[in-house]
């Protein structure tokens, strides 16, 4: 996240206006997100999609998640605390967000960490129509080389996605998309937002969001919200969730004072997401197409 | 919220030197709430809870629930994650709760909107002393209509608090009240608060704290301790509780700089409640009896 | 903590000099802890690990948290919301930890408040290798009167650390960590940090960090950390985390304006950590050997 580019865009239908159009539509829906998240970010998360324009709700017990996924927009999966009770919420909130075409955001957290995390992650991403799965690039390999849907994947791509090693990843994560049929963002210090044709290469953000936990869990739940909201356009939608979170890492970054640390960090963050409107995204978003 | 007008109380037992007994007696008396709350907003709540002068503690395996409520000084029910595990714990804890008479506070979040949760919203109401219920216009109105305790309560009221239809839910929440022997706490652009044959109609708040995850699970919360500082009067008590809440999103609010959001404001809420003191509570605080 | 002091630490091996070491190898060494912790606080560990220089990550299912344990440098297992299926996690990740010779920081929270408590810390008391055990003063002695490995310590401490009962207090920790096998950490205006030979009595802090949900499983989550970066030295790193955190205290108590509550503080406590330098620890460190 630490080059900085001018927008590349030219005024195609993925233009600055698209944008634009992203943001304001989830401010305009007003999308009701459901959310089987971790317990350690999951406040983080409810204020982050309030401060979009979006509603959060959560229910992870397996008899309460499919009725509350049925009167949401979309679906937030995100195994950071997985257990027992959660995975069979999340299959069940995911099949019936499925029938009712749902977008639906897979986060593999901690996917290659262990091994009830990877088989999850994997059977959540086989079994459900995910629309997005949002994870660094460790997680995104894992998933690439265990899953049944991505087999002949090559997973060599770089473990950091760097200028010198972008190609690799784009291509990595384009393959991937076509493989398992959903949108692939993989966070670092550029982020690559692809599907099997395309791929946004966003260069906002700051290094210090890495020290506020649940800067990667904020991004999943806002992503559901620019999905829900923006259902013709999922991979611009993707994109721009991931350069307003980017961007609003920016603006935070900025407002910071000598005593601030990390915890300020975090409410400046969320405050940005708030005030964030869509001239300031255009205007803020540095991106390249591949 | 919106419609701010002065107390129009006259110096009967309930005038204003009443809710300055009720913040003053939790700050003396500093009651323990057991609270068994969603996991989303629960920090606030515990924080929330020491701000206005009280302590908190959480428990909510069923094991545990029942020997913690015994050593509080009243109980807090939230059922906004719900799940296998707390239900039967808000059971045994409401249960021990009733035996020694600790006030007991229902926030049937999300009652309306799934089985599981109208279906424990109601057991609750049912089974348990509840001493409050507070919830928003429709997840009351779920209560009236499915709760055995208040068959033949007249559910129609409108479906929003305004001045035009502020008669007819006032009725609607004392004809409740009588029913099913709680107070009945309605939260929207004006707050009522009301038993078998009183209501308070409470003015203060701000519309941005809807903005804020968890500004309502706080107020059940300190509500829970306003109760169990002031078991003679749980009426004002509510009512105090109610007022004090709102009139920190009031003082909030004003604290607010432009680059603020959201974030800001949850911590200013809970920081208006830690300095809210009586002469400001009282100065402040705006309702009607009805 | 109402107690100001200089530092009366000749240049020992345990000089000032070693605290600094203690803060600098958590920024380099860049720890990985395993938090099996409360869901009320988890995401102010969460932070205050980043906020120090180490890494969080949580997993609390007892099929996940073994191999998580296995990738970390240490453990925080804490009590404060247990359930049944996070007891069995505990003791799983804790015996791993055991043999991979992690350090593992025990928390009691509420021991003595109900049975299942008492028992769940005895249980991982006795059955665990704990590194220390951190808790107030109450924790502690019902854990010296239960554990089996405590049999025989004198629980008859008074029950509140002050400069006239310090004496008694530092030789009842003494005892029980020669029991037991553990450094003990007790919290209170005081703080003790003793093995079976030596005892810090820490001076830092501030009475409002008890307004402040958290502030205790905080320390306990970061002295797991300091004790992973420092496996030489584990009494002088438990003392290096509770100075940290008691001077953090202090220096975010100044940063109060006369708007702010404890939400504030909460931030301020964070960032401050964030913030702590090597110079700063060891320049306000208040401590005396015993």
């Amino acid at each position: 996240m630490n080059e900085p580019k001018t927008s590349v865009l030219s005024n195609g239908p993925e233009d600055q206006n698209m944008l634009r159009k992203m943001l304001d539509n989830v401010k305009n829906n007003n999308p009701l997100i459901h959310n089987i998240t971790n317990y350690v970010t999951v406040n983080d998360c409810a204020n982050a999609l309030l401060a979009c324009g979006a509603s959060p709700i959560m229910a992870d017990d397996p008899e309460d998640a499919e009725e509350i996924t049925a009167i949401c927009g979309g679906l937030n999966l995100n195994i950071g605390t997985l257990n027992a009770r959660t995975i069979p919420a999340m299959l069940a909130a995911g099949r019936k967000a499925g029938e009712q075409n749902h977008p639906i955001v897979l986060d593999p957290v901690g996917a290659g960490a262990s091994t009830l995390r990877t088989n999850t992650a994997i059977e959540l991403l086989d079994t459900l129509k995910i629309t997005a799965v949002k994870g660094n690039i460790s997680e995104i390999k894992t998933l690439a080389s265990n899953s049944g849907s991505t087999r002949g994947v090559d997973a060599s791509a770089a473990d950091a996605i760097t200028p010198e090693t972008l190609t690799q990843s784009v291509a990595f994560a384009k393959e991937l998309a076509a493989g398992c049929g959903a949108i692939i963002i993989i966070t670092g210090a550029i982020d690559i937002v692809a599907d099997a044709g395309q791929a946004f290469c966003i260069y906002n953000g700051s290094p210090m969001m890495s020290k506020v936990t649940g800067t990667g869990c904020m991004l999943s739940a806002i992503t559901a919200a620019y999905l829900a909201a923006n259902p013709e356009s999922p991979l611009i939608a993707c994109a721009g969730a991931v350069a307003a979170m980017g961007l609003c890492g920016e603006l935070a970054k900025d407002r910071l004072t000598p005593q601030d640390g990390n915890a300020a960090y975090r409410t400046y963050i969320i405050d940005a997401l708030y005030n964030l409107d869509s001239e300031t995204l255009t205007g803020g978003a540095r991106y390249e197409m591949h």
